[in-house]
């Protein structure tokens, strides 16, 4: 009889459940379910265009919808009773202002229609202000809290965000006893361990978005908090001093989630992560290999044992022990746009005319042009710098244009500035001694998208795998439900057995073709010169100031 | 009784023909004629997309078939009487290879389909090695030569292409005795003085194409040019120590002449010109006054007196002592391209989806954003830089681009681009001491679109005046008729008198914006950093080398 797992994916718009296989990583059934809430799931704002924010009470009705869905559609063939664990993982960081009780104030009558009290949404930046206050702070007076996090707060993080609602919501802040992150809070509900003093909070979040690190004996030290604001004392308290990993158990199923899901009280439920991080699990990740998933932007990831040094990576998102895998420390980079660069040239621009500008049409005559051939070079920071420069403070650009340029061209070429700046990553890493001796990819471009595939083969110059599943991330987080069950339950006691078990690349496999590798690597010296030029002050500044000074002279005339 | 002149204009595609009031300037009848040979009056080769040719046939049969059109359209009214001369305008560097007595080899029935023996048409590019070898040669031997066209010699003009003749239609060049600009065969023919040891050739190619100049005993000199190829020397002992200007006559025209167009015989024909010179007398042209004619590319034209000094000034395409006016200094800068790069963005690129692509509907959208509201900046250098940068090998860029960025925004930042080239233009001359006191505009784009006049206004900070004429090359070429004509028969003594007679501005008038020019200003300066880091070594040229590379590559690759 075989064993199963669940990995809940909460996602941006929609939450999926997973039922996996524990032998073989087959699987078994899936399920999504929309969020009802706002704009496909996201609460906006027409005044206030950096808001977003999710409704907690969509995370709660879709678990039971969805797993009750999986449950539905294999119960002739399943047992529930062979179900032994479950695992979570959700965007993030998202955190939510929460009662004594860790349920969200978004809950309380008082609260129910106030964004402020829902949970924030990793995209929320309407705490830019706050950011950079806090990234002055702490390069004064905590410099080591900012070397683990690329050397910039962001207002995607959770300080940022509590903050911002000290100071734009401050009823709401005094109202909420503690601030739970979605990953740490699914989990809780799950085992009935919301209130905050019981609560286990996992080491992703922690570690990447709420300055926690073991080293400085846990989260943002308060007196550094205060030189802030006085009032984050109170939710600094509410944290504990240890952060915990995907391979320990946040609790046992509740009875009556089991009744309302129909599974059986008691089984594990993992400590949650990250979607990206369970995904790079899900992908099979180990020292040597780098994961990279692939979207709208990508997210970079690889491991490194515990024991061996490692020193700080400038530029770097994220280094934070056991993050990512238990034993290791978790190194997360990434590209703040990548799928978001080619749709904003279709949708956006809608070159072509009424006939040649889909993705379809454009990547058939994209794929007949050579390296080099459209003499075009483009810097793909539509949407700002994640790795290495931190900065979204960056534009867009395309050098090259002729009168001749066409659309097929510029589309080539933006695919080509995204597979430049991949390499810029890779590079990084092995420049501090991370060797990447293999690159397993997963996400929607890499699935269906050969001809991004073969570019970023092509200048990267090295071999691309993909990821087999297509929804890594939920089964990255079916095979912390496994590990949390243990071997003894029909699961797994260590994450390395699992990986070897439940993962696995596709036949297919993306190999760098010579000759394109040459003229890459001529483009690709052209595009650090480009790179440094507008992304550095290493030269002489003048055109480090050129997209600062374009941002704010719009910002001032919009104003 | 009125007197009146025609004007005959030689464009690219069509030759114009223009019947004005000497009086008053007053346009009384016009007509078009297409020339009928290859694709829209140009012989191109699918081979050789650099080839650009055009049978001499056309021009013969088009004087005909225009001058007969407008006498036609005028004959209840204006006798043929009072008409009392004519004067000539022509693209150029436009030579063609001819016989002994000035015939175009393409008459002989050896040539006739031969396009080498054709008109080698201003654009045509066959001779790019050679303009390089000339390039070179001169800056070793003649550096004189280089300094009155801007320090380079380009593909486009009389000596590239004669000695491309030679190297690649040996046969054609040993055929012919003389080469002949368009703009001195036309008034030969009219006049019976083609023969070129009669011909009187224009100061205006001469010295813009052909390296004549006073000032160093006429034309290029026999025994530099023996440096590039002896056989060079047959063509050079044809051409005369002496060059002409638009105030003297090439002849009279011949009784077979004003039989077939049915004129008077023996009124004089002017030396002519190329079109954007008559364009600057049609236009008004004195001291002080800048005129620019902005089409698909633009021509900016200035005139200073002979007797007073004036400096080399670096990057300007061509300073030729009487080449605009007799008794001035003529000045001659451009941009490479300005309508065409918003044809490119609207006809190649064909942004906006079915509906909101158009010029048009560009247009609407982007009148109605402020200065840096984009926050994009672009380079407008999408085929090369003409002035201040000569120099064929630059690209365009666009930076500020990000997810949001829309095809209108595109579209204002490429007029932006444009009008900051035109402003750098403007500096050059006032930083030589060459004062812009008034800007007199004509040209497709000046007449009709107001939203890039009005961009112009605001950089350049100036107020824009637009030629009342829409048809000022023409009407320039009617003035030289009338000067040549004099006052006793009806005309002028001066080009002084007839362009104060002749010449006007319309009562609209574009006037900066103060706030606007605060932001362009802003704007420019980064404009001039990228300027400066993408066109001149002064950087650490690190990025001059981009764009060269990038097209080094694009050729390699293409080859």
């Amino acid at each position: 009889m075989g064993k199963y797992t669940i990995g809940l994916d909460f996602g941006t718009n929609s939450v999926r459940a997973l039922l996996v296989d524990v032998a073989s990583g087959e699987e078994m059934a899936t399920s999504v379910w929309n969020y009802p809430h706002g704009q496909e799931g996201i609460i906006l704002e027409d005044k206030n265009p950096h808001l977003a924010r999710q409704h907690p009470a969509d995370y709660v009705q879709g678990t039971t919808a969805c797993v009750r869905d999986i449950i539905k559609q294999t119960e002739e063939n399943i047992s529930a009773d062979d179900i032994i664990g479950i695992g979570v993982d959700t965007t993030g960081s998202t955190p939510m202002p929460v009662d004594e009780s860790g349920e969200p104030l978004a809950f309380h009558d008082e609260f129910k229609d106030d964004p402020a009290a829902m949970a924030w949404l990793w995209k929320d930046h309407t705490a830019h202000a706050e950011a950079e206050e806090i990234t002055k702070a702490a390069s004064r007076l905590r410099p080591n809290y900012l070397a683990k996090c690329g050397g910039k707060y962001s207002s995607e993080w959770f300080w940022s965000k509590v903050l911002h609602c000290i100071r734009s919501r401050p009823k709401v802040y005094e109202a909420a006893y503690s601030w739970i992150e979605l990953a740490d809070w699914i989990p809780a509900v799950l085992t009935g361990t919301t209130q905050p003093d019981r609560l286990k909070r996992c080491i992703c979040a922690a570690g990447h978005k709420a300055m926690f690190n073991p080293a400085w004996g846990g989260y943002a030290d308060e007196e550094f908090l205060a030189t802030l604001d006085d009032k984050l004392a109170k939710v600094r308290r509410t944290l504990p001093d240890k952060a915990h990993t995907i391979a320990e158990p946040a609790g046992k199923l509740t009875k009556e989630w089991a009744k309302n899901l129909g599974l059986q009280a008691g089984i594990p439920v993992a400590i949650g992560a990250f979607d990206a991080h369970l995904g790079a699990v899900g992908s099979g990740i180990k020292p040597g290999v780098l994961v990279k998933i692939i979207g709208t932007s990508t997210c970079d990831m690889m491991v490194w044992p515990l024991e061996k040094d490692l020193p700080d990576i400038p530029g770097l998102c994220g280094i934070v022990p056991e993050s990512i895998l238990p034993g290791f420390f978790g190194l997360e980079a990434g590209q703040s746009a990548v799928g978001d660069i080619f749709n904003w040239f279709v949708n956006q621009i809608q070159p072509g005319g009424a006939n040649n500008g889909s993705h379809e049409a454009l990547t058939k005559q994209a794929e007949r042009l050579k390296p080099g051939q459209s003499g075009l070079l483009g810097l793909d920071w539509h949407n700002g710098n994640r790795t290495v420069l931190v900065d979204q403070r960056l534009t867009g650009l395309l050098v090259g244009i002729t009168l001749a340029t066409k659309p097929a061209e510029i589309y080539r070429a933006l695919i080509e500035s995204t597979a430049f700046g991949a390499r810029v990553i890779v590079e990084r890493f092995e420049q501090y001694g991370l060797n990447v001796n293999r690159i397993i990819n997963c996400g929607g471009i890499s699935a269906k998208n050969t001809l991004v595939m073969q570019i970023y083969a092509d200048v990267i110059a090295k071999p691309l795998e993909i990821s087999r599943s297509s929804q890594s991330c939920a089964l990255g987080a079916a095979m912390a439900g496994a590990v949390v069950a243990g071997k003894q339950a029909g699961g797994y006691d260590t994450f390395g057995e699992a990986i070897e078990a439940m993962t696995a690349v596709r036949s297919q496999k993306f190999t760098p073709h010579p000759d394109k590798v040459k003229i890459y690597n001529r483009l690709y010296k052209l595009y650090r010169r480009l790179h440094d030029a507008f992304g550095t002050k290493a030269a002489d500044g003048k055109l480090y100031e050129v997209m600062k000074e374009l941002l704010s002279i719009r910002e001032e005339v919009r104003s």
